[in-house]
C-alpha cells in the first residue's frame, strides 16, 4: 500500500514573535486507524531535516525515515496505534516554510518569513491533531529535534499528551549546539547564491547548504563509526594524489552527502529550523527546568546513546533529573551504540522493546 | 628585548610528491644560547596556524603563542637551552608557501604550490637545525601539528633528535579529523574569490575561510568549556531578536574569530597545511606504528588532556603502547582539563613541571 502525504489548510496561527501566519498549511501523513475512543493516536515528531514519511513506501518508492521503527508489528505497531507525523513548520516538504508563497506578494516568502520557534512548531501540531478528532494523544515521540517537540507538548498541553518519548535530546540547546548551527548558518549566508534569501526563481546557495550539511554529518557520527566505515581508506586510487581533489573515502561520502542534500532540502528552511532549534530552552519563561517540568502530567521514557556526542547523555539526564525533582514518571534509558547522533534511527532492536513496552503500559493506564 | 625573526634561504627541497622546491625560505625566532657543545638545542613545532614567532615580545609587541612555556625559568627555560621555532613549510608567516612568488612565473605560487606533507616540512627544519650547527637536538616538542612534527623527526632522524614531546597529537589523522579539515577546505574552495587559488592581486576568499576556521574553533573548544565561556547568554540583548543577527555571545564570539583569522592567515596555506595534516601517518613505509617507531631512539614524554575531543588520549596511547610494545623509553601524562584540545596552549601549570624535568633528565643523560 503506496502512503500518500495530505494536506490541511489552517486560517492562521499566531507566533512566539508576535506575528501571525495566515494561511498556514500542513502536510502529514498517518499509518493504522483511529480507535473509537479515539485514544490510541501517536504522533511521531521529525529531527531537522524530515518530513511527513516517517513510514511505508510513498509513490516515488521511498521508504520512511523510521520505516524500521513505525509498522505493522513494529516499535510504534500499526496494527495496535493510530500513527501521524507531519512536516515541521518553516519545513520544505509540505509544510508552510520559507518556500511557500507569501499571500501578501505572491511570491516565496524567503527572509520575509517571520523567525519560529520549536512551540510555533507544537502549536501548528495541535491544530492538525485537533482538526483529526484526537483529544489526547498516547504519545508524542521523536529523536534530536523531535525529542525537543515532545518535550514542548509535554508542557505546552499537558492535557492532551498520555506520555513523551523524547531520543537523543536536549531541554535546551548548548553552546556547542548552536556553534555547529551557526557554521552551517554562516555557510549558506556566505554563498553568493543565497543573495539575502531571495533565490528561488535562480539557482539555489547549493554550495553553502552542502557545506552545511557536510559540517552536519560529521556530528551525527561517532569518532568510531567514522573509523570503522572509512577508517584512512582511499577513494578509487592506490596512493595519494597530491592535489585537493577528493584522497579519502570519507571526503568523497560527505561531499556526496552534501550534494545530495541540496536536492532534498531548501536552504532557507536549513536557517529557521536551525534557529528555532537555538532557541530552545523549555525553561524559558518558568525560571528553571524542573519549574517547566512540573506542568507536565504525561509519562516519559527517555532514552539516550553511549557515543552521542551531540546530544550527549548528560543533557537527557538533567531532562529525567529535573521530572524526578517534581516526582515525574520517567522511565531513562543509555542505550550502548557506536553510532553517534544517528543512533536514534539505526539502532532498532532495544529501541523497539523498549518503546513496545512503554507503549503498552501506557495503553493500559489510559484505558483504566 | 625585542624578538626578530630571521630568515634562511636554501637551494632546494626534495619533496615527497616528487617535485622540488627551489629555492625555499625559512623563518625562524630564537631565544637563549646555544653552548659550546652544541647540545642544549630545543626545536619546538608549531600548531597549524602558529608562526615561528612562539616566545617574547616580537616588534608589533605580540607576544609569542608559547610565551607562557618558553622563556627564563619556564617549561623551556631560555637560562638552560637554546630554543628555535620556525615557520612550517606551506606556512604564511615568512617560510615559503602557496602566498610565495614562484620563481618560475613571478607570480605567488597560489595552486602551483606542490602538495606537502609533515615530512617535507620536517626536512625543511632539518635543513635549517644543519644551517644552526646543531648535530642534535636536545629535544622536539609541539602541540597538535607540533606533536606529527616531533613523531615526523624522531622516526626520520633518530640520530639527531635525543628526546621528543609530542602533545595532544597524533600517530595518524583519524576519518573524523580528516572530515573536520575537508570542511574547512571546501568553505574555502566553495567561496568565489577563492578563485582557483588566484587571488593574490583581488580579495581573498575571506568568507569561505572565516567559515573554515569557526569550524576550527568549536573543535579546539571542549563541550563544557564552550557552556562555562558562553552558555545560552545573549549578546547585546535581554531577549532574541527573531532575525538572523548575532543572537548569542556564542556566534559573536565565532563569527569575530573567523574574521580576525582572515587578517592573519591565508586561505591556500589553510588547504596545504589541513592536506599536509590529513596525509600523516607516521606507519606509513613501515607497515605498523610500532614498526615505524622502532626506528627511534629519543626518550618521549606524550602528553594528553582529558577534555580533547578531537586529539583524543587513546590516539596518544597508541604512540605510548606502541613505543612501549618496542621496548622504547616514553613516559605518559594525561592532564586533566577542561579547555579540549586548547589546553597545550593555556594548562601551564603541569606541563611546565613535566616537561623541565623531563628535560632536565635527557640533559643530564645527553651530558652523562
Amino acid at each position: 500500500m503506496i502512503v500518500e502525504t495530505q494536506t490541511v489548510r489552517f486560517d492562521s496561527l499566531p507566533l512566539d514573535c508576535g506575528e501571525t501566519l495566515a494561511p498556514v498549511e500542513v502536510a502529514y501523513e498517518t499509518w493504522g486507524e483511529l480507535n473509537r475512543a479515539r485514544d490510541n493516536a501517536i504522533l511521531i515528531l521529525h529531527a531537522f531535516s524530515g518530513d511527513a514519511h516517517a513510514a511505508g513506501i510513498n509513490r516515488e518508492g521511498k521508504p520512511g525515515w523510521w520505516d524500521n521503527m513505525i509498522g505493522p508489528g513494529k516499535g510504534f505497531d500499526t496494527d495496535k496505534y493510530f500513527v501521524i507525523c507531519s512536516n515541521v513548520l518553516g519545513g520544505c516538504r509540505g509544510t508552510t516554510g520559507p518556500s511557500s508563497i507569501n499571500p501578501a506578494t505572491g511570491r516565496p516568502y524567503g527572509r520575509q518569513f517571520p523567525v519560529i520557534t520549536i512551540g510555533d512548531m507544537v502549536r501548528l501540531q495541535k491544530k492538525l491533531i485537533d482538526y483529526l478528532g484526537i483529544p489526547r494523544l498516547l504519545s508524542v515521540a521523536g529523536g534530536s529535534m523531535g525529542a525537543m517537540q515532545a518535550l514542548e507538548w509535554a508542557v505546552s498541553y499537558p492535557e492532551a499528551v498520555a506520555s513523551a518519548i523524547p531520543i537523543a535530546g536536549t531541554a535546551r540547546h548548548s553552546a556547542q549546539q548552536i556553534a555547529f548551527n551557526e557554521v552551517g548558518r554562516q555557510a549558506i549566508m556566505a554563498d553568493p547564491d543565497w543573495n539575502g534569501g531571495d533565490y528561488y526563481d535562480k539557482n539555489p546557495p547549493a554550495r553553502g547548504l552542502a557545506i552545511a550539511r557536510m559540517v552536519g554529518h560529521i556530528t551525527y557520527m561517532s569518532d568510531e563509526s567514522m573509523r570503522e566505515k572509512f577508517g584512512r581508506r582511499l577513494r578509487g586510487k592506490e596512493a595519494f594524489g597530491f592535489d585537493f581533489d577528493v584522497d579519502f573515502e570519507v571526503e568523497s561520502y560527505l561531499r556526496y552527502r552534501g550534494r545530495q542534500f541540496v536536492e532534498r532540502f531548501d536552504a532557507n528552511s536549513y536557517l529557521y529550523i536551525t534557529k528555532a532549534m537555538d532557541y530552545f530552552d523549555i525553561s524559558n519563561g518558568y525560571g528553571s527546568l524542573a519549574a517547566a517540568l512540573e506542568r507536565t502530567t504525561a509519562r516519559f521514557l527517555v532514552i539516550s546513546f553511549t557515543s552521542d556526542w551531540l546530544y550527549p547523555t548528560y543533557q537527557s539526564l538533567e531532562i529525567v533529573n529535573a521530572l524526578r525533582s517534581r516526582n515525574r514518571d520517567v522511565a531513562f534509558c543509555e542505550l550502548s551504540s557506536n553510532y553517534g547522533h544517528d543512533a536514534f534511527l539505526v539502532e532498532v532492536g532495544e529501541q523497539t522493546e523498549l518503546i513496545r513496552g512503554f507503549l503498552a503500559s501506557t495503553y493500559e493506564k489510559v484505558r483504566g
